[in-house]
């Protein structure tokens, strides 16, 4: 039974446009943008100026509207919308992973409390269906790893850096293109990943991690040596959210790692992003697609809208009340740290050098240092320092649950 | 709701085997098997012999069994065990592709007909959860493509060649580690594959194909000479399933074509098997995993068997009653093939020729043919021939429609 939808839209950027167009041009759907809330609504708009206001009460206490569309940046404005229309009875499909990784559960509650949806495909992914498998499909079977380049700008970054650019001419090139904002911190800096993975994590484990809990260490530190390093082992750089499940332990962390040729993220560049999903049964799953852009993001809010037609909902199937998760700092890194001078790299505690190296522009060490000791490192403001971790590079404290890492050992 | 699921099994093979480990080794899902149909009786089994019989009946006749799963490699036999349990209300879930393939309209009316459910994710590319991602996920965007590595056999082997082997070492090889069969027809000649796209043109775009339609052409006539060729070029082979729809006319057909680096499947070696869709918004997405195996194959049964449990059913929403499909052979390929002789080559009536080479060992063209004369050759049993599509190597006769293929041109 398909249900009549009549769209509130708030945000009218490039996903906005794209929602409306692929809304308006094509009868793919049955579903009508009645009025669409913007912050400035002087601004000269491509459509028909009666769809615009700057009035939250225009969608939010118009009946006949039941879904709510949130497509706008700002994640505490998206946070008052999203939590009245869900209070409203109106179904949310949002964008906004800040907004989600923020309150989560909170938002979850109100959904369910008020009888109506609240999806987020298009947060994680871009075009990629990675909510929607994670959450249906592999429902039944036990997810223990889950690889994300989920962050197009900085894959962007690092392909560049990879190609030889230097990472402020590679963060220069991606501005100039549009791939990253006048202020990148978000996305060099990893939050926009770490949001990214905080879902997830939900959808993988259901494992609710306070985003503050959660590491993230980006790649504005990246120097050309570091890339230079990398190409001669045959290694790539990528801004990797990692997470996996041991036990009723989650390990969740956005990081820069070196991939090897052999792994399915070394192909993937420029803005692409991929999760790779590794399963007990499945074994390995990769999903690749455009992880940004007005088209193939706009695809991911109108397969959400598309769903509402048929009442979806995200069940959280995963989330069992009676397991009590908790996020595991209980483990250590092999990691390569790169600095511009002796001094700088002595004050990072490795636990084991395996390897060191001095010259004339900058030393490195590659060895195992403790978790908890690399979260006492503020590595985002440490401009002389540059951490990556290795192929293979975490290993728990606790030896005798490793083995549920290695899943491939359980029905050996 | 979930509900108690107790699943009779037809076939203990590798995934039947996988099958039972899988929900008998975890407790991911409260289903129970209760008894499995197998041919030989008598054989001994790695479990306990009460629960095996060589009598269908046990199964069919049971009303306390509400799921049947068939995983016995006779499609014949398998096509009455399904038609049986369906009529008797029971679930089915399948992984016969050859069986669906041939009797999918016929299954897809009875299954309905008797309100239950009829459920082959396992039928292709394995772990890769493809059928319920076109069939839930790409429901609201328009699928123009799908390119498709869904036979792992023959990607295991177009991989060795790729590096040297020759087509008869590398089969030898194959079917040393178990991936090839002793008569590896359906495999090498592309019957496989055939079918797999059969049932990926149905869940994309709404559309069945009469198998016996559908070209076939597989890689058991590859020289070494047409590996060195796509070496030289930059090129790989790869068998690949094509799917496109353009308007009411759909194409599609299985063939070698040479893939270039920059495309999706270039990478996609030895034993997997990856999809890519492309669809008008959500532009191009890969789907890579395991395309066989005990266990990867398991888990997409238990996939299936797991979403019987909340009642889920394919809706087929693509299939549009208003819409005449038809299966388009209104168009030309651009090809390279290469002969023994200057005689066989002769023989291909070529539309136009752009390249041609003449050689001690061999002798090759490269070219425009018409598809209505490709398929006048049964290039399956031509072994001085060997044919591969060139990329961008499609172009229908009727170029006003073509502009539909290229999708990226439709918004700009």
């Amino acid at each position: 039974m398909k249900k009549q939808l009549t769209i509130g839209l708030f945000g009218f950027g490039c996903v906005g446009t794209g929602l409306y167009e692929v809304l308006n041009k094509t009868s793919l759907l049955q579903a009508e943008i009645k009025h669409i809330v913007i912050k400035d609504a002087s601004k000269k708009r491509s459509i028909d100026a009666s769809y615009f206001s700057n009035d939250a009460d225009r969608i939010l206490n118009d009946s006949e509207i039941n879904v709510v569309v949130e497509l706008i940046s700002d994640a505490e404005a998206a946070y008052t919308i999203v939590k009245r229309a869900l209070s409203s009875g109106k179904h949310v499909v949002s964008a906004n992973k800040k907004l989600i990784a923020y309150h989560l559960d909170e938002l979850i509650q109100l959904a369910k409390a008020n009888g109506v949806s609240f999806l987020y495909e298009a947060s994680v992914g871009g075009s990629i269906p990675i909510i929607r498998n994670l959450e249906e499909y592999y429902n039944n079977d036990s997810l223990s790893t889950i690889n994300g380049i989920v962050n197009g700008t900085t894959n962007y970054i690092l392909t560049k850096t990879g190609e030889g650019l230097s990472f402020d001419a590679a963060l220069k090139n991606a501005q100039d293109l549009g791939f990253a904002e006048a202020d990148p911190t978000s996305d060099v800096d990893g939050f926009d990943a770490k949001y990214k993975l905080v879902l997830l994590l939900k959808h993988a484990f259901g494992f609710t991690a306070d985003q503050a809990d959660v590491w993230n260490y980006g790649i504005r530190q990246l120097k050309t040596w570091d890339a230079t390093y990398a190409r001669e082992k045959g290694l790539k750089i990528k801004l990797i959210a990692f997470g996996t499940r041991i036990n009723d332990q989650v390990i969740g962390f956005v990081a820069p790692q070196f991939i090897p040729a052999s792994h399915f993220a070394y192909n993937v560049e420029n803005e692409f992003n991929a999760v790779v999903v590794e399963a007990l049964f499945s074994d390995r799953q990769l999903f690749l697609g455009k992880g940004a852009g007005s088209y193939p993001t706009a695809s991911a809010v109108l397969s959400d809208i598309s769903a509402l037609q048929f009442d979806y909902a995200y069940e959280y199937r995963k989330t069992r009340p009676e397991e009590q998760l908790t996020l595991s700092t209980d483990f250590k890194l092999k990691v390569y740290v790169s600095a511009t001078s002796k001094e700088a790299l002595d004050e990072v505690p490795f636990e084991e050098t395996i390897e060191s190296y001095q010259g004339a522009t900058h030393h490195y060490k590659v060895g195992w240092i403790q978790f908890k000791d690399v979260l006492n490192i503020d590595w985002n403001a440490r401009q002389h320092l540059f951490l990556a971790v290795l192929p293979d590079g975490i290993q728990l404290n606790t030896p005798e649950l490793e083995h549920a890492i290695v899943h491939e050992q359980l029905f050996a």
